[in-house]
């Protein structure tokens, strides 16, 4: 089999492989003890309901059941669910958009292949790379840009909180924008490590990003308006130089693979003709489902009332019984937890990296996805930091993080060379 | 705004997108007289039908609905959907295959963005190409290739058929293949041309691909096992270095973006490494709407009794009814229709170019697509042929069709300067 150079790339050994490849076995083979592994959103009933009663209502109306499975939509989406955003999202955050700075496309991580690579790469013989101003960041970004070495990663400053905990700070001494750059992006709240970003860096950042003529792209899949598994401190940003990406995936409807891009008009009509080409529409039954709930804002009851509870609840719970089962004389540290569905356990100055620990609790039953895959654009060993550092998915049933727990505790052990 | 050089060619005038956009304001805007533009399947009540107790049953089983609207399927896809698919194609064609030969994909044309740059590009210094064995070809496939100029497109024979018919041909002759050459690909029947590759012809490119150590590519969104819409004489074919590629858009869910792609194991499990990187997974909710229906082989009665039945009487009115309007002295031809949901019409030796018909009828209510954008990779203004047809969507109702059958009269004449 011989593949193109690109080929090669994206069929090879990527971060993102493994954890779907996990999950997948997780899933459909042997329950392992723990899936602290997968991105899968936890199943909330309320939140299934919601969408069942929505399902039967299409499915019972032989005129919306037609349109809905029977007509491609236009690449930019299904026009009564961006009217239904614009509406949610001037209600909400007063942003004064229209349908032009929206488009739809095939999940977020279709969106994103789409938009990098419409900005980073060659342009007219130059090279221009997506600035990540602080990683680490998401890693199903890593694989995607098609030149290679075109991110910009910066390296965070690392601030200790108490005995267990840190935070990522920007390092704003580090940070300079020149015609290599061609965006900057930042998940917020950031998965993997559960930081958002503070109003005061994303200010700075988006005034960078203006002086130089470059769009800032904040991944809110996590964040505002739904789910909002995100902290209070944290505003909302936008502005005519924002593009911020919604999803539907993080509010129960990972399978219809349904972004939402916001930003300026003309990028997002790009975003769109990009959609045309690579995928000729974005699948309409996810929209079909959503959009009432849009349009009556009945999903941020939804996010509110729901999914916002169940997520405290869990990362309450699970953050204190981590805390309480890991070896307290060991320097761990979870990062301060302000948004997503994750922890981040970093092991400072452990013996061993976390891909051994991944392995480690593989063994014995427990799925995390090890950090060095969350560092696009660095060399790993050349950061002890970036090899330090676990995800992990907190949204388990209680037996499962307590089991998870104790195993992990040993593993923390065994990576310290304790045991 | 500064696109990269990749993003300023997807993001450009893209014949798709024209495509696209003519659809999408037909179906939402004012209503034209006759839409025989757009690829959108035609709404066949026994179909929705189908389809209609197949999603009330899953949203009334609470267990099937949390499955479908909550969780990521693997990369790969569904795996009952994908045994289905297994079990249908070797009951149908004792093919012999496992699921390790299928990969699902968000639409086939998403399938094919993937498969066409794992495939050619750069490899190791050398640029390698797709070959299109006959062009005209699929406009969707025009755009997609990362890298510039790496279709090789080969100008068939055209045999001419009777006074108003004619058909291409393999120009054997003029076919040889070497390491620049990455896969063969084509569409079987032919969107656009409704033409249908002959036995031969297939079996000759088969040899050819085999020797050379690259994939046979057959897209059979329009043929064989569904929908289907294909003549008797053209039998399926496949071999270890052949892939498929299947669609449920075509059996009436285009909006569900299903592509199924069968070919060699490594092949199919590069394109499935591809489509996480891309895409993350593919959307969930047709694979469980249609997997029953595969896995029972009613999809093939829905195909038989329903979908093939409609398109023949379409096909047989339609045809009847333009040979009739058209003016019997002028040297029109459309080509013989073997299959596919189109009719291509070729106004030889006009004066006018098709898309200066495409105007004209456009202005008086006729939506058409242009034939340029059919030809990838080659330059129109070199070939008179490649500027004299248009694609004509057949599967519209009686009055559209007779309408518009008048109106495209007036503008076959005018586009030989006879009006």
């Amino acid at each position: 089999m011989k593949l193109s150079d690109f080929g090669e790339r994206i069929a090879g050994d990527a971060g993102i492989l493994r954890l779907m490849d996990d999950l997948g076995r997780a899933l459909s083979g042997g329950k392992p003890t723990a899936m602290f592994g997968g991105g899968n959103p936890a199943h909330i009933p309320a939140v299934t309901h919601t969408y069942e009663r929505q399902l039967r209502a299409i499915a019972t109306d032989p005129v919306q059941l037609q349109a809905m499975l029977g007509n491609y939509d236009t690449p930019q989406g299904n026009d009564r669910f961006i009217r239904a955003i614009v509406q949610l999202l001037n209600d909400q955050f007063d942003w004064g958009i229209t349908p032009d700075h929206v488009a739809v496309t095939p999940g977020s991580q279709s969106g994103f292949f789409m938009l990098f690579n419409l900005l980073a790469g060659t342009r007219h013989g130059i090279k221009r790379r997506i600035m990540l101003p602080i990683v680490p960041e998401y890693i199903g970004y890593a694989d995607q840009l098609i030149e290679p070495a075109c991110f910009m990663p910066i390296r965070p400053t690392i601030r200790k909180v108490g005995q267990h905990e840190f935070k990522y700070r920007l390092a704003a001494q580090s940070l300079s924008i020149d015609d290599s750059v061609a965006a900057i992006a930042f998940s917020r709240p950031t998965n993997p490590t559960g930081n958002a970003m503070t109003d005061e860096e994303v200010s700075r950042l988006a005034a960078m990003a203006r002086q130089a003529g470059v769009p800032l792209i904040i991944d809110s899949a996590y964040g505002l308006p739904f789910p909002g598994v995100i902290h209070d401190a944290a505003t909302p940003y936008y502005d005519d130089n924002t593009v911020i990406s919604l999803s539907l995936s993080k509010i129960g409807l990972p399978s219809a693979r349904v972004g939402i891009f916001v930003g300026p008009p003309p990028l997002m009509k790009a975003l769109s003709s990009a959609n045309a080409i690579v995928n000729l529409a974005s699948p309409s039954i996810g929209q079909y489902i959503a959009r009432e709930l849009v349009a009556s804002s009945d999903i941020m009851e939804l996010a509110t009332q729901h999914v916002q509870p169940f997520y405290a609840e869990r990362a309450a719970h699970a953050r204190q019984l981590f805390m309480d089962s890991l070896p307290p004389d060991l320097p761990w540290r979870f990062h301060i937890y302000e948004g997503s569905y994750f922890f981040w356990l970093w092991c400072d100055g452990a013996a061993k990296t976390a891909t051994q620990l991944y392995d480690y609790l593989k063994k014995r039953g427990v799925i995390v996805v090890p950090g060095e895959f969350f560092f696009p654009g660095i060399d790993v060993s050349t950061w002890p930091h970036a090899q330090q550092c676990i995800r992990i998915n907190f949204s388990r049933p209680d037996a499962e993080l307590t089991a998870g727990a104790r195993i992990l505790a040993d593993g923390v052990r065994w990576m310290y060379g304790n045991k």
